[in-house]
């Protein structure tokens, strides 16, 4: 199949690109490079080195034997988009070319109007090319969990059935999104929902967890293969930025009462939940929705197992909870469903310390790099729109823990 | 009360700071006169003229004795929306700086990301405006009743209470909007929440029916006083162009079945209902919605009515379908709430008629105006992306009413 991966030199596109072709795929890619740009005004870089896209090209070209196509340019420009759709002709696109951080769309207002107009933009270019060049193309847009919020019900797989006041309708699942950037992926995913719908369009919009670990099977030894890892408090997720403090002795930091709950999983769980949606796409005109992580887990929990995990490799580590940057709720109800990529045959690594043990044994190579940006694992861009470091909180805050009601 | 009015030179703006400055407030607008070129683009103009806003202001001052500040600049801008807060100190913000049209936004991939990033980035500005210079301004911001689409369950007013799954929440009610600028008024919505969740701003989030009607009481005997009054396809919305084409005998021309059923309102019960707003604000921290209109009519029903007081006025008149060129049901269930305003004191002028007989005898000053531009009455902004004019239904397809299940 002919895969196009918008925003080919990111976090889950460099490793996409290499999964799918070592299962047989054409793929080509685009990027403008902003991720890189956007995690050095942060102060910071990937702790894993990303050479330039012509050696990742070559070692690419190395390991596997054939080309990937690439295009450097700007998504958010109409002309480029639709001259690598006439190009590519792609049977099947991959939207990985948005900006993905909470923190980073909240500094000020004009990070919040870029991350939402960079999203939205980008994601229509990708939806005219198909309507224009290749209607039965497959979008796979990447969204996340983090859409829906924590509402006090299940979370259903983007639709359910209700009953209100005696009258029964399938609605769309209401979103209650925690920052500008996750207000721009539900605003993402309704205008694919409405492209499929008034054009007949196919999509598969994946509401994705926190993906966490440094490498995937197809990359090998690695060098130029691997994928970046950031750190920084925009970039860095929950457990990627625990391994980094892990491996340099800093606090593994929680925010608040660090009883937040989210779906995660390991990168490998990823490529395999992309691919499958993409070998197997929806019906023409159909938009479906797949909620992607392997498992619910609390914060506080993961950062135990990181403590654990990096335990056995002789570091030694405290769990310190930080002042919570966020508005958000720290103990909650979530149940999520998760049952659509499992019917597809999705089989998740339930081995999270073996993951998180490969992973610290990676970034222990780099420890120098996660050192010498020590101070960007301390967040200060605060949802109230304050720039200003937390502080840790009393032990005894983040250790209070109270089961909400209804929690099972 | 101080209250900024972002989008004075419109439809709603103009008539509004009139309205607004007859009840004792202070009134200051911004615009970059968007507007006019919109129509213009669209190959038209207003039916009634619209001076160069140095006339309005000058008519302005003469009527109410007292000047109305105005900035021209780009609310795009955060620079210009922040001097403006800075200088203004507003107490109340009302939001009609949005591009209010979905065939526009309809028309390529260009216009669907201009109306998009253009709304979400003007309200972006106010909110950011309001945060850090009048924390406790109250932002009245111009939804529409679009944003729900027709569900087939009855409509709350933004949220409501459900249970799924044995479990109870109150969410926001899910939207379904029926074109790029319908949505871009929903991710509006949804900033605007948030907004008040993190920050603590109170707003209330207007979701209106479509307005008709070419004067309210304020303006006294029109001249520049007079508001602008679309009839394109993109610009004119349903009754004012129906009351168009029966001033130069022109078919009036609702689409496909034309059962749609949609709340109406006129101009004066919307400048009623803003006020209202304005002058009941919301708690600090609130986010409250309301359904703004009058009554809920099926579109042949409200050309019916216009046929009849054209011809009463002795104007001769048919009413021929036009193909849909939009993707929407043309007969549905629809019944959405409309409490809260009349909770705070709203009195629905129920006299369509006579508001209709107003609207046309203002227009029949302008027959020529429209004559000029008469083939803009027909569209060719299709929802599937082809620019086609549209051709007449034959007339049994127009007439075949089916009683949808479950419709009162």
């Amino acid at each position: 199949m002919r895969i196009l991966i918008a925003g080919m030199d990111g976090y889950l596109g460099w490793p996409l690109a290499q999964h799918l072709t070592a299962r047989g795929h054409e793929v080509a890619g685009a990027d403008v490079f902003f991720r890189r740009q956007w995690v050095e005004e942060m102060g910071s870089h990937s702790a894993i080195p990303t050479p330039p896209m012509t050696e990742r090209l070559a070692a690419f070209r190395a390991r596997f034997g054939r080309e990937v196509r690439f295009w450097e340019g700007d998504l958010r420009e109409y002309g480029f988009v639709e001259r690598i759709f006439r190009e590519f002709r792609p049977e099947a696109v991959v939207q990985l070319g948005e900006c993905p951080s909470a923190p980073y769309s909240m500094i000020d207002a004009a990070h919040a109007v870029f991350v939402q107009t960079n999203n939205i933009t980008t994601t229509f270019h990708l939806l005219f090319a198909m309507r224009d060049v290749c209607p039965d193309a497959h979008l796979v847009k990447l969204g996340t969990m983090g859409e829906y919020g924590t509402p006090n019900v299940e979370i259903p797989e983007g639709f359910f059935e209700i009953e209100f006041r005696g009258r029964r309708d399938r609605l769309p699942f209401p979103r209650q999104a925690g920052s500008w950037y996750h207000w721009s992926k539900v605003a993402g995913s309704n205008n694919v929902m409405f492209a499929c719908r008034i054009w007949g369009i196919c999509a598969t919009d994946v509401m994705q967890g926190v993906v966490f670990g440094s490498r995937i099977d197809a990359m090998g030894d690695g060098g130029p293969l691997l994928t970046r890892l950031d750190f920084d408090q925009a970039f860095g997720t929950a457990v990627n930025r625990f391994a980094c403090q892990a491996v340099i002795g800093h606090p593994l930091t929680p925010f608040g009462k660090g009883h937040q709950k989210r779906g995660f999983l390991p990168l490998r769980d990823s490529m395999q939940c992309l691919t499958l949606a993409l070998e197997h796409p929806p019906q023409p005109g159909e938009y479906r929705v797949f909620n992607q992580f392997e498992e619910v887990y609390d914060v506080t929990e993961l950062a135990a197992k990181v403590k654990t995990v990096a335990g056995g490799l002789g570091l030694s580590v405290e769990v310190r909870n930080l002042e919570n940057p966020r508005k958000e709720l720290e103990e909650h109800f979530y149940r999520p469903d998760h049952q659509h990529l499992l019917d597809l045959g999705y089989r998740p690594t339930h081995d999270v310390e073996t993951e998180l043990g490969i992973m610290l044994r990676d970034l222990l190579r780099y420890r120098d790099r996660i050192e010498m940006k020590r101070e960007v694992l301390i967040p200060d861009v605060r949802w109230d729109g304050r720039r200003q470091k937390v502080g840790y909180v009393a032990p005894e805050y983040a250790v209070a823990r109270e089961e909400p009601p209804g929690c099972p």
